[in-house]
């Protein structure tokens, strides 16, 4: 096995760069950090460039199945690279996955992100995006980046599954205009109650930034508003809670 | 106004342990930061023993309401007493509110937390019960601290709202028996589906742990456990999203 002795090393100089959103479009890569982040690029066949691991770690049966060969560091490397206080003893670099024909018909429902900015809620909206499956997330300007990654933990695996794109919300309300999608923008008191709307077999909802919420351009724009009703004391609820609420509503069957 | 320079002032020290658990304990007082934090403070008549604000920064016009004195610091005893890395120039020692007779009428839904592990998580659950109104919180053994500084953020307020008890989960368990309250628990897969189930005017939830979810023991001792369909790929959803899911559910009436 390699190994990565001192903190000088160059390439540990070109880890850290993937720390940088700038750096991470520049290169199309991006790190992922501990064996249950990792264990779910293998399943998803992700394409993992580089693997660097502890000294003195198990390496971690499951991935006997990676051919990317390891690179062994100290635990000041580690400390180094890990974006983490307390580093999880592994990290990998990862070729951002692309996804292509998200609008060709495999599947159900968009969820169409104006400017989030909290990593956690972000990465969590991946994750119940990911849960209720065939779904895909479209990040408009001003929305923290996916591969950020405080997104990637919290997403808890789910970036490999998603499609997650960054691209125009007003190309994207055409395109549902002209293909007969509805879609429904949040508010916190404008418009209908979700729990009068029946479930959808094909939608799209825009979730808003944490404070100012959706911008009033594209609420304009939609075919429907909706607002979860807040009969008691709080002003608004968390962003990746009130997706979770709208998207298990307009998504649910007869499970 | 009074005013402290140095961070070596014994007042800064005496601060600073309220960022210990034991010590919220021992003297029932907490910090909350920041002018969105204070003025939910204010507004719910909290008890604010004392206001510590950055020099140079504006006095917000609501806080005139306040009796509280407050005293001026240097930026650098701001950085020392406050939790963020970015502080929020405005820093109050609260007592942690008592809410008497929980049990008398006046609330419809407890929600049982077993072993949250994750602040934010705690928050989050906490704000989403105040969203609902006439909710109780009840922390079992083994889940992080409501009045940790990371909690109090993400209740956004709600703390001041909401009823967060510490009590043994097993006691109330045994009372929503005697009372017929009914009493879910959560699963990944066992139980029924939320969706089978009709909204209810009282009932009780057991929330449980990021990871392992609600112990095995107390869910042998429910009316009924619920699961949340995951027809995707996701292993599982967030704690405060399940969390929102469910009791939007179970609390929908004809909004």
């Amino acid at each position: 096995m390699k190994r990565i002795e001192s903190t000088k090393n160059p390439k540990v100089k070109e880890i850290k760069k993937l720390h940088k959103r700038k750096e991470r479009e520049k290169s199309g890569l991006f790190l992922i950090e501990g064996d249950h982040a990792l264990t779910e690029a293998v399943r998803s066949q992700a394409w993992i460039e580089e693997i660097f691991i502890e000294e003195h770690k198990e390496w971690p049966q499951v991935f006997n199945e990676i051919p990317t060969p390891a690179t062994e560091v100290t635990e000041s490397v580690m400390k180094e690279i890990s974006s983490t206080e307390t580093p999880k003893n592994i990290v990998a670099v990862c070729r951002i996955p692309e996804f292509s024909n998200v609008k060709s018909g495999g599947y159900s429902f968009f969820v169409l992100v104006d400017s989030i900015q909290d990593p956690g809620n972000l990465g969590t909206i991946i994750r119940t995006v990911d849960a209720l499956g065939k779904g895909v997330v479209v990040l408009g300007t001003g929305t923290v980046d996916a591969y950020n990654e405080k997104v990637v933990r919290a997403t808890q695996g789910s970036l490999f599954h998603v499609p997650v794109l960054q691209e125009d919300l007003g190309e994207w309300l055409e395109w549902l205009q002209e293909t007969d999608i509805p879609c429904f923008g949040t508010s916190l008191d404008e418009g209908t109650s979700y729990s009068a709307l029946e479930p959808q077999p094909y939608f799209a909802l825009i979730i808003g930034n944490e404070g100012a919420g959706v911008q009033k351009k594209w609420l304009e724009r939609t075919d429907q508003n909706l607002y979860i009703p807040i009969p008691g004391q709080a002003e608004s609820l968390n962003a990746a809670v009130s997706a979770g609420i709208l998207l298990y509503h307009l998504k649910q069957t007869d499970w």
